[in-house]
């Protein structure tokens, strides 16, 4: 079958990688010749937000996804008329790659998500400080949000249509991935827990199965239930959640696609995320999302001060590690805060988890060969 | 790193498949442009039996492998005298690609291997019956290798460079798959159990742990030291070993690449071979080989009387299967007794692994879309 990709990052690069044990021709559509699809796909250079391009490339294949959100969704909308094969489908990225209309969804099938105000601009503000405002289109690993605390901080609120949200309390910061199928299956990976940093706003250490009560599992349950209800589309999609500290679980965002907190599932996971997504792009039976003990992901990001061609240190020492293992992203080049690649952790128990990952997060650096 | 690899089967595939979590640029020489490794890689159509060929794709490599052991082994030689590493090295290669050298190793070095004799032609032989005939060169799954029982069958054998070889009483056909990096560690795999097809004389079901004596694993140790310590190469190496109705270990023959045989490593170990390979490749250290529970690997062959476009049957009731993993090799044409993929299965007990298999070999068809 062929299938194309809107994006050749690194997200695409492990579903190829993965879907390698199938007998399919990948095609990627991406606007840099170097991107880590390029050298183990059919590349094709252009721009996924381009509706033109994306058409072209689009309408000779089986089936087009996304590794990416932020792409023309017109042009998907219109694949979709000329009988391509859209997952997700048009509909459903453009309600998420809006942030007005991805809050929209959430109040309309009453999915528990901080209350908000959208806004055209920044004079429309009637919503009450402390609040955090998104941008409604173009966010992504945390540009386009920032926290509004104090009178003062209003005057840096940008001037553009956004959600302004409720700061929730937060104790705990989840995911969980569900994937879902043209026949209308649907499997729900374990939750996972996050750890943040906070410097580069980044996800630092992904850890599961999540540290939560029966309670706080059904909660989450039940909103995977009434999404997947309610979005209409197959697809892979990550939901990301806040715990409060009363126990509530509340939508922070979605993804409509492969996240970044489901990685550890290529060794902690009977199935990863990439294989789930691979059978729901092909509208095959989904996969057995099984854990078989404790597993965690820590992401191997640019150091400050570092650009240019990336050196990485302690990987070797890392090698040595049992139950570890390393994912790079054949990105040549560093910069501070870029994703890199990461690195998978098993282990017995959470505090043997939580262990591991610490000690390989000091041994490994990633710099450059000149600063 | 630049590294090439000679031949571009779903060996190769299946060792860039592993290799793409690190950013390493594969090349590939193969004369077919449609082989499994030619749209995941650098891929160059040539032969790598062809002196020339070898030289002018291997001279600008950090590293030269294999992944079929019937190559220009002069040429192997040439690149490692312009600097280029080669890994497994020319003199390894040579030794194993030659029938009459790989017994004769056996033999200095003192690792059991069956009686034979080595001819030049039909007419020098002075072996008893029953023997097996292994031509010196160019053998390959099963082909180049035939039994001769009877006088009778004495008119079939082939006039040319030989083994002759003790027929051994078989009890079981075992295999031990053994990494040494340039470094000089090494790490050797648990052994698995074959159980052959005999019409197909392929490999059909592997399954780890053998189920073996202390005695028996201590025989094969013994093996694999003696083979580490005289091969005098690094490479990954799989000896193909059998244990006859006494209990004595006997080495068949030796693969100097990855092997089928090892395929279920892929899930069934902490690393799989191609994970190990990659090591010995780039001489880093080691990966852990340790299982976890039962693991068995079924071959998907191309049936009898089917040529032409692949058309796989019940892979779809496969894929509803929980701790069952289908690998295909990319390959479009089947025909009878291609080797076109394989499942791999995890079980908790040796009987209910075997089941599945069983179950599995039962749903699978690889046949073609006309007859």
């Amino acid at each position: 079958m062929k299938i194309g990709i809107l994006g050749g990052g690194q997200l695409g690069r492990m579903f190829i990688q993965e879907a390698l044990k199938y007998d399919d021709e990948f095609h990627v559509l991406d606007p840099n010749p170097e991107c880590s699809c390029a050298g183990i796909s059919h590349f094709v250079k252009g721009d996924f937000n381009n509706y033109d391009d994306v058409l072209a490339f689009g309408k000779d294949k089986d089936v087009v996804t996304i590794e990416i959100e932020h792409v023309n969704a017109e042009s998907l909308e219109a694949l979709e008329k000329q009988g391509v094969k859209v997952v997700p489908n048009s509909g459903s990225v453009k309600i998420i790659q809006q942030k007005i209309l991805q809050k929209s969804f959430y109040l309309e099938n009453e999915i528990p998500s901080p209350e908000f105000q959208a806004i055209q601009n920044a004079s429309e503000r009637n919503f009450s400080l402390p609040f955090v405002q998104k941008m409604n289109t173009g966010g992504y690993d945390g540009k386009g949000v920032q926290i509004i605390k104090t009178e003062e901080d209003l005057q840096k609120m940008w001037d553009v249509p956004s959600v302004l949200e409720h700061l929730v309390d937060i104790d705990k910061e989840l995911s969980v991935i569900i994937g879902i199928n043209e026949s209308g299956e649907s499997q729900t990976f374990p939750v996972t827990e996050m750890v943040a940093d906070p410097k580069l706003n980044l996800l630092d250490f992904n850890i599961c199965p999540a540290a939560i009560s029966g309670d706080v599992e059904d909660q989450i349950t039940k909103i995977a239930e009434q999404f997947t209800n309610a979005i209409a589309s197959p697809g892979l999609f990550a939901i990301e959640l806040f715990l409060d500290k009363n126990g509530k679980v509340w939508v922070n965002e979605t993804a409509p696609r492969l996240h970044n907190s489901g990685h550890q599932s290529q060794e902690g996971n009977a199935n990863s995320q990439f294989e789930q997504f691979y059978r729901v792009v092909k509208n095959l039976p989904l996969a057995d999302t099984t854990i078989f003990g404790f597993s965690g992901m820590l992401n191997l990001v640019g150091e400050e001060n570092f650009s240019g061609k990336v050196k990485y240190e302690g990987l070797n020492e890392v090698m040595k590690l049992p139950q570890t293992y390393i994912h790079l992203y054949g990105k040549t080049d560093t910069k501070p805060g870029r994703k890199m690649g990461h690195i998978n952790v098993l282990a017995n128990s959470r505090e043997e988890l939580l262990e591991k990952l610490t000690h390989i997060k000091s041994l490994v650096k990633v710099k450059a060969e000149t600063i």
